[in-house]
């Protein structure tokens, strides 16, 4: 039995981290921080939690985090980096489940996300938390940068393709869709459901801050440079991620055996048979990503099509995932559960 | 004020045109058929159209079509061109909303409809009816193919850059999004609430109809072969497509400027701001399509977002153009209201 | 032609009003004000309006309101009742779409809006604008009280019950469901998609503003006291209210001859037939309310089923239903479309 | 270790079941019965379950039913009441979760079934499975009659209220709501997403099946007649049912300490604080029922709110309730976790 901590507990990816906490059978979430809700309890913000949890809010700065094994923060960008430095000095193993230990190059991370890094060196030593592509690094990490939810949606899709060399590196493009919960719990417009419901638009189609992220973990799985278009769109529902993926293909390949062939042995991400079309609700509330591949006319370009629970697999599911792999708990533990659907 | 008669007018598709009809000022509505809802009245079942229309629905071969001056079919494919022929010798023109004559070559046709053509003469004399590529043409035609509800969003995204010779024609990926309406009122599985809602998921990625009516039209803009990749998905909203279109650019080219100038005249595309992302609630109701253009970090691949919605400028609302420019009404007569949004 | 102003125009009450006003034959919308969108274009905030309009935002205290014919408010409650006094002085005619001119008595309104009535003598001239029961008086008030979209739906159900005696006073219920709009467009927690998507609740179940406005409307048609119980719900959908009334019978009565002798001439209300069951859709964007009526299992209780758009004949559309009023226009002017449907 | 076997496993119901069964640690999931997916694998129907079972839909006749230890039926009426005579006599526990079981009277189940009753004398053997007002006979049926959603949640609503005196007898109402999967998974027209989303209405005004099941229940509880009227309503939600019950006070009566005190040692039922409206969502997927009481104005009217999920709660999992009651496990194995929102 461990004791966690969590750092930013009233957004949808903290409420949803304790939620799985509370169910997991060999964890004990010993404090949870917040400072809108500081306490309160947290049943009384979240009556779907009432009677799972006597938990309150603490103060953000709760002495108790130095005292738990593991502190995941799910908090906006900029906290984590102010606030994990001090923990992994006090021995204390961090998971962040926001933005600021993604990017490895801190001119890069500042370019996107306006502001210098507080803490370069200790961005140095953060492993990018995809068990997929980093299992072993992240088993000793002592601080894990868990990826957003589009990239897990879209590196999954394309890991078996460049890791192989069966596509070109020059021409992928990820055309995503998001349920509404991805933009968080803020009270702002274009969250409304009055201006979301019965209606579909893209957003950031310049430029959005998750395809440095994406490309940083293309070029590891590629050995080089990738030239990746991404643009993410807005799905009038509430969870979920479904990334379309294109890729021109290199020579003869059977896409449906190299996909089965690279996620044979990998318990969260299920292949799906030949001709298959994945739909967001069947990974619902678990920590799943299901892919499906075609080959559009039997052209040369492949259609990768993935689907995930941005706040399960692309956020704090994933978090678990990775604590269970540092822990050395089994790697599902706490996360078996299926999709409840319809 | 002329005489139009509806084939079919028990889909959706069906029943905006009827809605659209009885709201243009010069045309008199006078027979609508159907199968399945012979003899009873169109305000029974629909009743939002209470209160605007005494008609009742006629048998599939009421001799009253022959005596209008206008005939559309809203029939699944197969019908239309079982019915037309006889209509367009007794004179009536012939609007035809369904697939049957949108693809030139009738083996391409066969091919993708399961069928041989059943009058493939007459095939060759229908005029594909989008305004925005071939205006002249329908004024004079006799047989109006209305494009298909993505075919019209993807042309329209894509014409400028391909008559304007900015573009790969090698390298075109339609990425596209639909809402529920665009499956019709069948009866089936995959069209029911609690499949569809709170969910997303991609359909026929590995090939489907609207590709080749794509491609046919921008060939014709782009006087030449073009490589297209298309996908399209399901959206849980009622109405709306949105398409977002990728194309890798030649040379330098002011996107913004280039489609300002294309579409500058015309009444039913309106081209959004530098940064805009259109919504497709923007267009609900209305026969307009939205477009706005994206360059991604600079580079030198272009999105392009497109917006219609699928029942009227996708349909029945193309349809009320194609039949305005055939009978010398002003364009937009009947089509000019704003969209009901929230 | 008259001229029209519109204070507080970023609601979705107040773009509902100028869409309707746009597409008025005998109006011309002069001035829109508000104090968050002051000096930006209309039409950049509602892009649907792109086309439509080239209004932009003039500050509240514009003097071009007193230019105007008529003036309506759509504005949080406590502005109407600052700045009609000056108005009205003016000469100009104010239509009040906010709840400053609903309640006669200051004392109840005060209660139950929390601050005095800022001018008691100016609510006494105040003519409650509900057609259907206040026609004549409307016509020749300076000053309209445009009733509340709950209100709307539930007096409209009562009205041929209690107006001719059918049932008991003491014994009425209204269980109401709205659209998310009826909230407006404030950026609050509990109007965000992600909180109100696929879930259903009720929300001051204790005790409702709209209540003791309901009550005055039906003890002015039963001519005396009747005690209401009235809970609200929230929907998960855009547009639409939908009241099930419960009314306890007085002897025997032909419910369904009731009602459509009683609203035989009345143009905004639909009397459906025996049995039916209306959908808030088939209302959508339109001024109209359609009724049916039931007796369950053959008992003494009524039930009255009665639906509106409760930003058009809720608010916006009512609100021009009392101004053709007011300025002797045909009644339905600018309001006889037919629903956007499915 | 018991074995189930699930006849009609095809429907929402069905597949739910199954989903709770794979999950329980009691129960080995031995046989599922289809007509229509009969030879089919469970996981290509129903794909969130891949990797949860390898099951099969064997014949509806399956000899393997009789080698269960119990046996759930989730078919539509008529099956259940044919089938399972057999295999109560071959010693088998049967819950039915259809509703062939749960009304006592054959001559009332047969006026609102449309059919006579295939074996009255077994159904005088029937216990209806609402373990909050039988827990003790279930324990001992041999055959239990799993309540309807409605019932549930309306039952559970009214309760305290008549169990205690509080309420007069002759004038309920229960307005209830519920989400589309309560209508299955038929394909008709009336469950369309397009019918369906973005709308809202009452259906059955004039009478539903549920009503004489809710009496049944009720009079119990009131030891006398109950005079109840019951209107449900589509909500455009998947799951969830919210009853709005209203009840007319007899005497003073501490409305919240009333029904804190009733169902204080319930597992299954969590009464909310004063002041509270539940959300659907809040019992998502869990086998709660969560209620809160006001009463508006003061008055002598209470209001009583409950919601449950209408697949759990109000099928499948008050039937592992019921099993787990028979079978001597505790009351809530397999029913424990917490709700997946938002």
């Amino acid at each position: 039995m461990i004791r966690a901590g969590l750092v930013g507990a009233t957004g949808y990816t903290g409420v949803e981290t304790l939620r799985l906490l509370l169910a997991h059978p060999e964890v004990e979430p010993a404090v949870v921080t917040s400072r809108s809700g500081q306490g309160r309890a947290v049943a009384d913000l979240f009556p779907w939690l009432r009677g799972h949890t006597r938990l309150a809010y603490a103060a953000p700065d709760s002495p108790e985090l130095r005292r738990c094994d593991v502190v995941f923060f799910a908090t906006p960008s900029g906290t984590a980096m102010e606030q994990a430095p001090a923990l992994l000095d006090a021995g204390v193993r961090v998971i962040d489940i926001s933005a600021d230990f993604r990017i490895r190059d801190p001119a890069v991370w500042s370019r996107w996300y306006g502001r210098p890094h507080a803490c370069p060196e200790v961005l140095a030593r953060a492993v990018y938390g995809l068990p997929e592509q980093n299992r072993e690094r992240i088993r000793d990490a002592q601080l894990v940068a868990n990826p957003g939810c589009y990239p897990t949606a879209v590196i999954l899709a394309l890991l078996p393709l460049l890791a192989g060399g069966h596509c070109e590196h020059s021409d992928l493009i990820a055309d995503a869709k998001s349920g509404v919960s991805g933009a968080g719990r803020k009270q702002e417009l274009g969250n409304l459901f009055a201006e979301v419901a019965d209606s579909f638009r893209a957003y950031a189609a310049g430029g959005h801050r998750h395809r440095p992220e994406i490309s940083q973990a293309l070029e590891q799985a590629a050995g080089g440079a990738v030239d990746l278009t991404f643009v993410p769109h807005l799905v009038p529902m509430v969870r979920g991620i479904h990334a379309t993926v294109y890729a021109r293909l290199r020579g003869e390949v059977d896409l449906q055996q190299v996909y089965e062939a690279f996620y044979r042995d990998e318990p969260c991400v299920d292949m799906l048979p030949a001709g298959s079309h994945p739909e967001t609700r069947s990974v619902r509330g678990t920590n799943l990503c299901r892919i499906a591949v075609h080959r559009p006319d039997d052209g040369e370009r492949a259609v990768v099509l993935s689907v995930i629970d941005n706040l399960v697999k692309g956020a704090a599911g994933q978090a678990l995932q990775n604590m269970n792999l540092m822990f050395g708990f089994p790697e599902t533990l706490g996360l078996a559960h299926s999709a409840v659907a319809p």
